[in-house]
């Protein structure tokens, strides 16, 4: 049995990992923090895991999370940079969900994160967590930079088309709409349901931090920068992230592209390109960690539009977190992500 | 490998069913028939289902349903009746998810239903799939009538109350909430999104079909007849029923009641008592099979408050229907069944 | 024109009392005050406020509110209490549409809502908002207690029975679910979307601050003591409360009493008796002053149901403060109050 | 009193004109027709309507409907074109919510509605009811063809862009998010809640028939064809339409840019231009006849985004209907159209 570890158990994606963790045979839950929370039985914050989590939240020490084979970040930004050295240095693999390790530019990272950087030289160590590019890497990798929500299903919409240099990248757009509670469970107006149920909105239009995340992904898959206008919209919903991808085409037809993601795919356990005009549904990838995705060219025309759809708490967070431990460990890939996702 | 047909894919309770199945060490899904779909790929009208399940519709015969071990009934009303018997002749085991066999009295279903029971002899077979009522009967059964989901959360919610005499039988009161689905998968007015979306109503407040399913149930474990009050409404979500139920006590202390409780179902590895002072939420057993349960005795008067929640699809319906299944064939209880619920 | 201050203009009924006296042809809103929002233009904070409100907002200073002729309290409990007295003396009307003036014993309030009243004198001059039973007495009122939300669905729908003596009033039950925005506009984590989307609890079963004052209101009634079970319920949406009223009768049939239940209510213009059968709808008083109620005795039998709705943030709030403050200065009960629920 | 008939009053579109004309001071509601609800009272099928409409449903003939100075059609397309010549003969104003007369191309409509269009003639007399670029024609009018919901917000975004020449009009990007309301008061399985709640998806991402209305509007304001990939997406709520627009700009400076915006609509009583920096939230225009816009310039490049939100059944269609109404008799343009929207 692997022994995990999780710190910051109370937020969204912390519970996500607990759900996914207490049904995966390979792995025993160790050792989950919770700062606020120490000394209260998990089950008794989340009742949805009464009967499967046998765990009490501890204080977020060093000392206890050595007991680990591997540690999971569920913090706010600005937390696994402080504590991520020191279980390296005791052999533990660590895997970040926040956004800690993501950009490869400190400086830009400072820039918009608001903060300095207090582990600049891991940064270059890091792996980026999206395995479906850099999988042979993970596979190594002792520090896992965990890809963003948005990241995700954005990445993994646009790549058939980048790696093929089938569309211009300096005009790319990402028009991506997302469920609440990728806000976090954080104590504010903006979230409240009355603030956020039957309406929808569109913010931080001027720039949002998973910009330079994207467009760092996509300029490696190009080999040269790109340029992107990112507009991400809040759904009163509470899971999903549905990316709506426009493109200039350089002359593709739509069922060459089609058999491009397919092909492109083929492989993927967890990427699903639909059939030819379809439309991905984030309710059919709720609770689980597939991406599904279609493409259209409508009207014929040199405007293509790629919809990609994920679970933010899932293969925007907590499952592709355990996808990457797998694979880190030498497991199955998909070992204790089976889940189906809850229709209706 | 045990071969499971279920006839009536294409609504709610099918297509929870083929959740439930498709993740099953011990079954095989052999048959999903449809009429209506005969042809299509399971998964190409459920896209959530892709890659789980590689099943086509077929035609609703007999000829194709006598390959499986057994057979479920997720069709509404009036469908069971018609084939259950060739069925049970042939020697397959059979479950009904419909209404169709779980009132005794023929003439009262007829009424409450508004046709002729087709197979009136079939009903004194047939035994009430409440496992937690019902276990041993279950073992030995060929025909299960799995409860209504109402049924379900109201009787686990008075039982140990009423088996135990602590109430007055003859004034219960069940204010009972559902969420939508289970209205069914049926191209209605009243259940579109505009009409029940941010709103809330009782509806069939003067009679509705499970009070006499209740009834029975509940005069069964009180060996007397009961006399309730069930009221029904409509909440804006999804998946879900909380039942508050009322009755007068005649004497007991809240802890009493709360130690009765924890007894009552400590082997029960779904029904899960929570703490005193606790409030289940829906949320909490939201695509799991259990039911969450907490008592109340507001300012240590005579009315007793019981607060009873599970997922109408899931033990109130597929779920329960495989928990029986289990029973049927010597599998563990939980097979297939383990599934947290998802939170949030 | 009269001049209307409001004291805590950003909560939630706060800006419901600035959209319905916004556009109420007597009236000018002349103050709204907010410590943390001083300087702020109202509409800033309320874009859908644009173009109909051109105030901003001020400090909560007593000599800036004398200049009105009536002051709304849309406060926090305990702040009413702290300012009224000074309002009163300098001849303003003083409207609270919070708790500090509802109960008529102080000790008993100082229990519920864990402090120490701070101005017990004024408690048997406050007048209690509910015009449907005391509208003489509000006429000549200085000081108005508006009901709390679930008293006013409560008491309405208990109120023909009541008077007329056909219920046994010792147990009474009251089974209420209510809209999220209830809850009020503040940062906290149980009324995140995340937390009450999809999902429906029960809280505060054991007992809520509505208690002592429904039961006041309908021992008045009575003329008697009455017993109460009030069990609030959280449902997913954010406005309106559906109250499910539960009595057992003391011999009448259901005819005479709808007959009765329309005749008590002829006269009120905001209080509507819908016909026989049916089942009122939170949507259908959406945004509305409304109360609509239907009585149903099922099965014939002893016990009574009675469903009522209201928009708890106007009949339940800030459109029956607009009610108390037209009969106050003589105008026609319903000036500004004739807005029509939005469907769907 | 001027008096107006809604044909098809039994859908969305047809409810929400009585809710604004009943409360409208110089409208008399005279005949609402529904084939299948004749002889019932409006307000036996909306009781939100209950004591504002008296009127009973009659059938759509003819000579019932002449009585009246002004009819709208609220019917689903292909109904207006059979009936609005006879009316305008006998001197009968007519507004067509639907989609009947709103391409001048009728071999296009052909093609897009998928019948014959049964009278091409009038379509040159009918008038684009858009009065933000129409107002005058609108008021010379005798035939209006009302605007569907996504080209009002896609070109009111659009238009002062377009009109001043500031971007490519060869490569528009309308990515449209709508409520579910927009697809009618139709007994269908895609809008049932279990099917809508909870999820997000695009849907007729290859052709949509409000492409060519709105390609024909922006080609009449940029005097030359354009290109348009318009993608619209079905939102997890009842009401509210957010367009985010996108255009790739030849030079000018946000700061410009939101001063032409300002100044565009300055003195549009129903078009909002917002403060630098804003997003307009949908729940802001519910319920009421405006438009809000916003105008982002992400990182000063070339890209500009453009966000425009309305009420899809008031600005999108009924409360646009009556201002077109308002325009064609003479009154004062927000005439029965100054509801502030509904929040939270």
């Amino acid at each position: 049995m692997i022994r995990a570890g999780i710190v910051g158990g109370t937020g969204y994606t912390g519970v996500e990992l607990l759900r996914i963790l207490a049904s995966h045979a390979e792995i025993e839950v160790a050792v989950v923090t919770s700062r606020a929370d120490a000394g209260l039985r998990v089950d008794a914050l989340y009742p949805s895991l009464r009967g499967y989590i046998d765990v009490v939240f501890s204080p977020p020490d060093i000392e206890t999370l050595v007991q680990c084979d591997v540690v999971f970040f569920a913090t706010p930004n600005g937390t696994a940079m402080l504590m991520a050295e020191q279980l390296l240095r005791r052999g533990i693999k660590v895997i970040d969900l926040s956004a800690d390790f993501r950009l490869k530019d400190a400086p830009e990272w400072n820039r918009w994160y608001g903060m300095e950087h207090a582990c600049p030289d891991l940064i270059a160590e890091a792996v980026y967590g999206l395995p479906e590019i850099n999988r042979k890497a993970i596979k190594q990798a002792k520090l896992i930079a965990c890809p963003g929500c948005y990241p995700t299903a954005v990445q993994l919409g646009f790549l058939p088309l980048i790696e093929n240099g089938l569309i211009a990248v300096d005009h790319l757009i990402a028009d991506v709409k997302s469920g609440v509670s990728g806000a976090g469970r954080k104590a504010e107006l903006a979230t409240l349901m009355s603030e956020t149920g039957e309406s929808f909105k569109a913010y931080a239009a001027s720039g949002h931090r998973h910009l330079p995340e994207i467009e760092q992904g996509l300029a490696l898959s190009a080999r040269k920068p790109v340029g992107l206008t990112f507009v991400p919209h809040l759904t009163p919903m509470i899971r999903g992230i549905h990316a709506t991808l426009y493109g200039q085409l350089s002359g593709a037809k739509v069922d060459d592209i089609q058999a491009l993601y397919e092909q492109r795919y083929r492989n993927e356990v967890f990427v699903d390109v639909l059939p030819q005009g379809s439309h991905p549904d984030t309710r059919n990838v709720r609770g689980s960690n597939n991406c599904q995705i279609s493409i259209h060219q409508p009207q014929g025309k040199q405007t293509i539009v790629v919809l990609s759809v994920i679970d933010n708490l899932v293969k925007g967070a907590a499952g592709q977190a355990v996808q990457n431990m797998n694979l880190m460990f030498g497991l199955k890939e998909d070992a204790g992500l089976k889940t189906i996702a809850l229709y209706p």
